[in-house]
């Protein structure tokens, strides 16, 4: 079983693999990968993955075979299990919680060689609502206190299989990084009446530099403090602090509007590698206790995407400080992914 | 000017660095890196770098010649200047202050193909101790808050070149993750009037697991919950929160000890690239407002350097909820980095 570790002094928790634990061999520069000869997100090898737990296909066919369009699986090596308990232990110093999750994989599209932009905007509302349908199922569980959607593209970005696909992980605390948002969001929001990211984006629209793009719906921004070159911060422009509480309408705004940035991305990038993840607002079925606590205050937050391209190493400085160096500006970032041709 | 931009959603710093701000092709995989000809950092190539701030040298040579051990000369990309003001500017939400600071290159060897566990004890003991001079001169300018010393090893941990060297940055500000380690600390001593790290290490030593070695002035442990596999915490067994009080005595106890440690890195793991990072405590004389006041409670803190050899890549989840996915638990790798066969 996969465990949970708390750290007291950087306080935060750590998701250890004690199951498979990996020996020096397994993760030395020399280590051997398993040749895969076929490709298990594949449509027709259906059987290679763990029986799905939805598709979106076609009503003729059955599930686990050909027919689909947007298909998800548990993932087949989970960080974390459905069937754990959530309980804590503790050793003197050392706390721990048995590593109680899911893990899902959603497998973007049939075919091999695509990625999200060659997709139509009818495919990519799909798989969006796929998004939307499975944040809203693992949220049923009181003890997934949040769910964290993200998408590695590229070797370099952390995918390990090429083909075209995101990934959920539902986890039974709220994840450092999420809870220092939330924190800020509800500090701003008790403070000022009003939700930081909704002033954040009003401030950039007026002051223009920073914007990438925009439509009826939603906003592309270069973030003031940027941590990496050409990161990107997407949000609704309406304020909404769940992301399943999108409607079909927006769906609609928002699929070729996350096409239309992605292109910038691979037209101006060459294609980079990139890690893109879905912020939204923790389970509100939940029982959280204080200092999770946050949902008291729906209106503090507000979903948004963070796309960042994988074009510098993160070196012993950020590693050891949290504190990054971008050798870009955002203005030269949104500048450069606004004036693209993408015609 | 490098400036210092804040994220008020993660409530925490960045360096942008404004004056050679990277196009997008000096970015993509494609961007063609200059050729170096010379090793700027190889003995006999002391023009190559800004002059020389201080050397351990032979007293009848000049500075910027040869003859030297270790040489510390300013960097010549910096990510912060020494000749900037530290003022706060806002605007709106937005928040920054010129990019103060300072940082170095501490060359190492005059010879270019050596690794730390190549030099001798006595060498070890002369790098060392300029890490002790150098923090302890920075720390003579109030403005100056923290200095972060680290090395990369090896490319894919970001190093930019292959000679020997660690480099220090100071800040205006302290950074975020160095912030919670010391508020975690000072809570702990608040509630337990005794010194977290130093507990810690207790119950460590009581239960053995975890221990990779251990001298008589220091151990080596590989922590509880651990981020990264094969990650090591080095720390000295006495309290001792300031890096630059380490006595002569010591530094020639923790020459050995470090050395032992490297050399257990590189032969268990095929000498992979790694981050080193000493954390050390605040400038003691810097004027620090609430809450990055600390200086009340110089007793809680307990300097310390990690470890992490880079055998994984960090991918979307890891960035977006700063929570870490460990293949490998601290119990393996303590057992094999403590059995391996140094001799």
């Amino acid at each position: 079983m996969p465990e949970l570790r708390y750290d007291p002094l950087m306080k935060r928790w750590v998701i250890i693999a004690t199951e498979r634990a990996a020996r020096p061999s397994d993760l030395t520069s020399t280590a051997k990968y398993g040749h895969i000869q076929k490709c298990p997100f594949c449509e027709g090898n259906e059987s290679f993955t763990p029986p799905e737990i939805m598709a979106v296909r076609d009503p003729h066919t059955q599930p686990n075979s050909p027919g689909w369009k947007v298909r998800v699986v548990p993932n087949k090596y989970p960080a974390l299990k459905t069937d754990a308990t959530s309980k804590r232990m503790k050793d003197g110093l050392h706390e721990r919680i048995d590593g109680k999750g899911a893990h899902e994989v959603i497998i973007e599209s049939p075919k091999h060689n695509v990625d999200l932009t060659d997709l139509s905007n009818e495919e990519i509302k799909w798989v969006l609502s796929v998004y939307r349908q499975r944040i809203r199922a693992l949220y049923k569980d009181s003890h997934l206190k949040y769910a964290l959607l993200f998408k590695n593209h590229k070797k370099a970005a952390g995918a390990s299989l090429g083909h075209l696909h995101s990934q959920i992980i539902a986890t039974p605390i709220i994840p450092q990084n999420v809870k220092i948002k939330l924190t800020a969001s509800q500090e701003y929001f008790k403070q000022n009446k009003n939700c930081l990211i909704c002033d954040l984006i009003q401030q950039e629209i007026q002051n223009k530099k920073r914007i990438i793009t925009k439509n009826n719906g939603f906003i592309a921004i270069a973030p003031y403090a940027s941590h990496f070159p050409f990161e990107i911060f997407i949000a609704p422009l309406k304020h909404s602090h769940n992301f399943v509480d999108i409607s079909d309408k927006d769906l609609e705004r928002f699929s070729p509007f996350l096409k239309d940035i992605l292109l910038r991305i691979k037209l101006l990038l060459e294609d980079p590698p990139f890690n893109f993840v879905l912020h939204t607002s923790p389970n509100p079925d939940s029982k959280l206790k204080a200092p999770d606590k946050w949902e008291s205050l729906p209106s503090a937050y507000h979903w948004h995407i963070d796309i960042i391209p994988r074009l510098i190493r993160i070196a012993g400085f950020e590693w050891g400080s949290g504190f990054y160096i971008n050798p870009s500006t955002p203005e030269t970032a949104a500048r450069y992914l606004r004036n693209i041709n993408l015609s």
